[in-house]
């Protein structure tokens, strides 16, 4: 028989770390990025959505073609993404989003946020998509979906330097976080879908 | 006084190539990709769409970090996407799409459409985006929307190796195409849209 440390009994579905919040968001240390992209995984084998992560864009320079083998890239450099970093189709809505985490706990600053990707969530929000920033506060655990709206107006304004915490709580939908998926933003986005 | 060769008088706007069609698609010999690329800059500026072509995504191995100049990549291998390589929004609907081109005259190599990009194709159109295939035939200089509705049923057949040009005649519809944007598609998505 086996003996486990405490608090490492194996479960059903197995898993890493347990049911511990703390362990889970505190040891184990997942990044927002990795939860999402597991959230992602998780909505896409329950059909609830199609949300992929894009590829960080990358300029190649050089490569080689080795016989026999796969084409080597011995020269690239990593480039400016130009959109967001997450898009996809959920109930019929495009989704688009950029995800950013914060160990601040007073305000999030918004130099996470080039001009690029400001004009990139504008323009999707014209065309009628449903376009957020994902920010997590993370000494306090936690993650809030901010819909365009609310961040519009500290776009345009090149004195605003930064979030208040005040302010995305006020304005923004705190998503529920658990096992599986990591970061059940999908709940999220329903209760701005379903605001008047 | 310039003498320009036969042909090749400048123009305004100036232009590559003048607006005689076997010159712009035969010598100048843009690509299905090329044409589509061009297009979306095209929608963007003008608001109509917001439309990307996914980076390739690349498994880095090996970086370096040279003093005062940006990491640069030293060894990195192509990866198979899991997607389709466009998707983006139009007037709030998800479009999510790939295109390619054959030399051929008679039929369309379903070989060309992996496995996990069909599987995409289908998870997209069951949550409500629209999907399709952009199939251009070189030696005709036409470009074809096939809605995905349209290839379903070739897809779940394993026993279908390609599609008959006929077949896509009758279901897909035809691309305009012109300077600029190359390939107006957006003109065809309109119309599937506008079908019962």
């Amino acid at each position: 028989m086996i003996k486990y440390p405490k608090g490492q009994q194996p479960m059903h579905p197995p898993v890493q770390g347990t049911q511990n919040r703390d362990i889970i968001y505190g040891s184990r240390g997942m990044t927002l990025e990795e939860q999402i992209n597991l959230s992602n995984t998780y909505y896409l084998q329950q059909k609830r959505a199609v949300i992929y992560k894009k590829p960080t864009p990358v300029q190649v320079v050089k490569v080689q073609y080795p016989k026999r083998s796969a084409a080597r890239i011995v020269e690239a450099y990593y480039r400016q993404p130009s959109t967001t970093d997450y898009n996809g189709v959920y109930q019929g809505h495009y989704l688009d989003f950029e995800a950013k985490e914060t160990n601040n706990k007073t305000r999030f600053p918004l130099a996470n946020i080039p001009i690029h990707q400001r004009q990139h969530m504008q323009a999707c929000y014209e065309q009628g998509g449903v376009v957020f920033l994902m920010v997590a506060f993370k000494r306090f655990k936690e993650i809030y979906l901010m819909p365009y709206e609310a961040l519009a107006d500290l776009f345009s304004d090149s004195q605003v330097k930064s979030i208040p915490y005040d302010y995305i709580q006020n304005r923004g939908i705190l998503c529920p976080q658990g096992l599986y998926p990591p970061v059940d933003y999908l709940k999220a986005v329903d209760t701005y879908l379903d605001q008047p």
